[in-house]
């Protein structure tokens, strides 16, 4: 018997291949699902079952290309917003054996109405759980999202509370395999460690510890969280099933030459560290670094837009393809390597960002230059718990949306915690024509820590 | 906070990388030891520690050459053998920090007297333990071995009820990480299933359940353990510090001329697969197929021995090297391949070995050849628990010191549990001069599901 | 400027990827063909014409798959079967070019009507040809069959003598790159090495040495080459494009349970090793080890036929599956995994086949046990170049269509050159019912070497 | 018979596995040499002879160490500096079988006086050269330097003269495999094409055209070539044999508070892409993109200074450390992992580098900046081809020794032909303490293109 976590970083995505004498199942696969098939064939493996947590809503699904690839049976929860056409429904109960190995099913709604948990079982030794599968209820120090039903946000955090329950009576040995960790935008209190047990989490994890039904409701009705618009897509996609992935991930090579002649309407991703747009980059182009994409490009890109990316290497653009295509912003055309040298040996134009260190902040709130202003870019929970005195705030990912409160002839210093996001935000401004914008490298933690 | 667990497979010896904000301990290293440092590397961490849970007898353990290589501080318990040369003595109680991940040592002795555990913490998640390295005090499903001191057979014992009740008092929460895994020899009842926790082990570990110190024992001292001759040059080796692993693991290919000259003491090691060596092998060849070198080259293999691989091919000849450099018997001269064909067209001479379906064998009792004997080659344990009746027994291991307890003039058909330890123990009887020796392939496992 | 060559062993075909400057191209890609997008794309380059020697026949063409996946144009030779429908038809002269990287095109029929060569010009460096690829016109050593045409022969081989001279015509210092290295059944003399000129075969390629048109056409019309049934299914499919290669190449493994229920069309195909088969294997299956399956699979596997595999472990499945993909043969139901200890310890049932050593055969020859026959299954060229006395002769691939020209009453003892060959007849042999066949190891080589 | 080349990049070091028949021999092997036995092994190939075409001057030779480790015998050609002390002297027409390959030995003096070519044959395919190992003697495209014994200029010109002559009278047939291809300091002119025969060289490379001795003197004599200081490291390495390589390539990861506590002869070399630098870097630092080290390192390095590196991930780091094994600059004491934003946000110093465009340079021309100049650091061979007028001199490389020639009061603008050796540039004048310092990204390229 064997769990092999495969994580797809950047969406920080748990799902799991579970085998046991030479039969296996797929717990939350992702799109690009080769990966599922050829572990478990080298474990000697044929992969049966695929069982799903929930309809997700950040990445595809890729339970029905896998159930396609293999003849594997699909298992998802009861689904109000029409069935999942590529599975089969299972309930509160069910039991699925391989071997000595048994999954119960737990309907665990709150993060969403479709929600499940599947305990595992290892027969031979006792009828206790060794181990759950809890999709996005109960993650290792935090617990699931529950603002997907605006209009029945205490119902539904309150049903993630009666899930926790159920959840933790399977007892405090179970090992917790959860379908996000440290790094994901369905949680923002996730442990940066990926190992825990349900009575360590009864220990640890504070919205478990919670033992008043009403507060926790309280607790979760006060939070803020974002969605990005390609959530809608994902939403749309997995409920019938998306195309599988491109046979090759990586787009072709673009020359500087073919760059210059894209259509209008192409998103230019610069996939390179920040420090890199920074240093210099191709004018109108977006700064999303690769290992970012897969939190931000959602929000910026459409779904079907016509996508290039400037990268550092092939290697670079390969990821961040990987990263695009599990979202479904896949219509990728191209990409183009380049340092810059090349690029501007061609006499081609580029650009550069001004870089301001603390110092240099701390002087301008002394001297303010002409129309100046600092823009916190942070998260509004972020900005909220602390920020510089005079900054301004707009969300990084919302900032398309919010041009229009912004002022083009206003001088702007973009701040984020680190100088990342204020990069990304820095693009966008200088592609909807500002002119006068520079990035606080550092941040609020060279702010804090500087203090 | 990660926990890599990196396998030795044959000897499924476990050992951990551990990793916190770019510092790094490993616990019970293995000889050939750059995986740590890249796996640290690549994770963006310096290796600062080595911790190990006792003194191996199983393999070289890769403790002093990480520390040269990195500068890491080893630390081992108290040894009453007299030091470990290479590592700081810790004691009970005693913490190392890495940032918010704090272990805590906890002498655990009874497998050996110098046995460790140790418990792991993450501060920023409250007071309990989140894991804990048991070294061979605990396993999955089963308890360390208490054999290596009989002269204080039940006081070993003893000492290993108490450690146990020591770690299972960490809390239920804690997740474990032993040092091996089912299909190594220092525990015949490890579950196959590589994930546990403490409170998992306390419902369905049979051994942990035993409630009575007395019991306990009672039924350790009865256990029966084989220790091949090897384990004396690991313990040998493991208190002073072994020599580094060679630089390429591969040994040169040889020729079928060069392998017609080797020196006479040179062992002939065929590592091919169970069939291939019943199909036609090198006579005087050793049958041990590759994935079975950890387990049984070190009864076979004196420490110093030059020895020769016969292999499939390359591959196969290299994962058999590394098994040999992990227990120190790595005076490997060079490997041929070949599957046969290519050296027998030479005019070369081969053997192979006559194979008995258990057909040919219920019909050998019906009428017994003349001067037949069924030599069942199990452990004594698997002998005694059920056999078939007529059979002799002599333990594949011991068969080399037991060859004038047998006649070379029987014939003998040699079986196990399916006929991959017969082989091995047909190609000693072939070695040593016994003219009519065939394999029940299928052995007690045929039996038993054709009864 | 770049040439990658891609080899796929076992058929020793052997593709190129060809890059400049950012753009690349594809010399006769196989099935398979998602490697030739990836090393461009490692290389900056984008794909953008694929160029055919000719209409393939022992392996399917990548060619419009790699087409549909990069939109790049194929270049195909005037066709009198009437076209390919996926390729633009290209003539003699016609030139293409990649920056200073020159391609021209050569009409070299003989081998087929539509042969094609492609010399290749670097114009930063002057007007000779840096290289040339030939298809199966001219190879190390050797020039391409001209069997194809049975009723032209001496036309075809006279073209491909006018077709060398135009080749040749390129100069000395032209670099060869055929289609094929030494294994192929494409041509019987190639040279075991892969790199060559035009100049060196022009002194030492003994075909290309004779310079009369009508010696080179009596020499040609003479030789013997076999041509395997699958052979018919590649050129069909090679004219109007195969499907694209499965996502995963490795079928599904299999349990024992599941092999036994297989329907009775299905083959079951032993890729393991010569050796194993010999010592033990499922009765009813046909040895084909994994690295023969390209040569040999093709004679005994139908199109469309379900097909499943016995191997030693996953890898060596996956390298037969993958073989058999490039040549269609593709319906894999799955794979089982064993060395016959696990199949047999389930009381399954298996067979072996008796391995003779050359003392045995001599043995035989002198006092010959009743009804034996010593059959002797390599080519007819082989064959008649020399063969032991007395025995009988039958192809191997021919084999199963020669079954009723043997005796099943007799006993046979297979040889080939080495036992590789005698094994899979013995097989077939054992498969169709003979009852005493055995295998003579070492075999011709044997026979020779210790005369 | 098959020949492996492995290059090392940056360095554009060409070596050679040559295998035939189970045994192997190596021409030039580099310092990490496990690749060459592995690759080697994997061949069924024993490394019998090491090869060397010369005493490298540009990295550290393998011979010694790969002789260590597989017994093979070292041959080098006869040196007037005193021994090869691990290696035996082979002179003009010595020959070496293996099988039916013979190697057969040239001395070609010249480039160094211990030159020698090693011409390789087929002896199953007659009398001539197949091919030929011709070290720094003869590129594809170019011909060796000769700018070793400044004393003996002509006298060495005209033996390499006279050496190339030898090498071609080896046949036009004979495929050209040199000890470095385009990117090495070791020729200007090669071609960015990695095959060729003598027979293209013949017609193609324009020093092998020149047909009077006299002439090609005079070209020679009149190049220009840089030697970085750690040449002389080499030279005296490569004559009694380095240490081996690390085991570990990579160094250990630094927290950015080791990295504060560096003692202060530590080099600080940033190996992050052109444009990561010029946004933001650590004060003090050196640029040197990873690519860029092979070729620039030993110009800024001491031998036994320690070195620190600033990576943008652990791989980039590894291959710097690597490069920098390669030429023995390995007092590595560290890599730093960041993109800035994580070391920003502690509130540690940075620094960013302006960038000027093409628009810029023309500007500043048209209204000089007061102190203004224009810093061309390209070679002095480039430079005095074409130059934008205005501009002074000093070559990147000699930089440091120049600095007292330059005035810390101006205002300096670096440019080279693209701006990435401009950046190296810059860097080193910021770091000797030049405050006004600025870097023309596209530089002469863009300067040419948009003229």
């Amino acid at each position: 018997m064997f769990i092999h976590k495969i994580k797809s970083e950047g969406l920080s995505h748990l799902s799991y291949l579970v085998g046991n004498n030479g039969q296996a199942f797929v717990v939350d696969p992702r799109r690009d699902c080769e990966v599922y098939i050829e572990e478990a064939a080298k474990a000697g493996c044929r992969i049966t079952h695929v069982f799903e947590t929930h309809r997700n809503e950040d990445l595809i699904s890729g339970a029905p290309i896998l159930a396609q690839l293999t003849g594997a049976r699909v298992l998802h929860g009861p689904n109000a917003a029409g069935d999942v056409t590529y599975a089969d429904t299972t309930r509160d109960g069910e039991t699925f054996e391989f071997g000595n190995l048994r999954v119960q099913v737990l309907e665990t709604p709150g993060h969403t109405d479709d929600s499940l948990s599947f305990a595992l079982f290892d027969t031979d030794f006792g009828e206790d759980a060794v181990g759950v599968f809890t999709g996005d209820a109960l993650f290792i120090g935090d617990v699931g999202r529950t603002d997907f039903y605006p209009d029945r946000a205490e119902e539904v955090a309150g049903l993630l509370y009666d899930s926790l329950q159920k959840i933790m009576a399977l007892g405090d040995q179970a090992l917790l395999y959860p379908a996000h960790g440290a790094g994901s935008v369905c949680g923002d209190n996730m442990a940066d460690r990926e190992f825990s047990s349900l009575g360590y989490e009864r220990r640890g994890n504070r919205m478990v510890g919670i033992n008043s039904r009403e507060q926790f409701i309280r607790e979760k009705v006060t939070e803020h969280h974002y969605q990005p618009p390609y959530f809608r897509l994902m939403e749309k996609l997995n409920l019938t099933g998306a195309d599988p992935a491109p046979r090759v991930a990586t787009p072709p090579p673009l020359s500087p030459g073919e760059f210059r002649r894209l259509p209008d309407r192409t998103a230019i991703v610069d996939v390179r560290n920040v420090s890199a747009f920074l240093g210099a980059h191709l004018p109108g182009s977006l700064a999303i670094p690769a290992p970012m994409v897969p939190a931000f490009a959602g929000w910026y890109i459409e779904p079907g837009q016509p996508v290039v990316l400037v990268a550092a290497d092939p290697a670079q653009a390969r990821l961040a393809s990987e990263h695009l295509i599990r979202i479904g912003l896949d219509n990728l055309q191209g990409f183009l390597t380049t340092d810059m040298p090349e690029w501007s040996a061609k006499g081609l134009p580029f650009h550069s960002l001004p870089v301001m260190h603390v110092d240099d902040i701390r002087e301008r709130f002394r001297k303010p230059p002409e129309g100046w202003q600092l823009l916190d870019v942070r998260s509004i929970t972020e900005y909220q718990g602390e920020a510089i005195e005079g900054s301004v705030h707009a969300y990084v990912g919302e900032l398309p949306q919010k041009l229009d409160q912004l002022d083009r002839n206003r001088h702007y210093t973009v701040m984020c915690a680190s100088g990342a996001r204020a990069t990304i935000a820095a693009s966008i401004l200088e592609r909807a024509g500002f002119s006068r914008v520079d990035v606080f490298l550092g941040s609020f933690g060279a702010w804090k820590s500087t203090d």
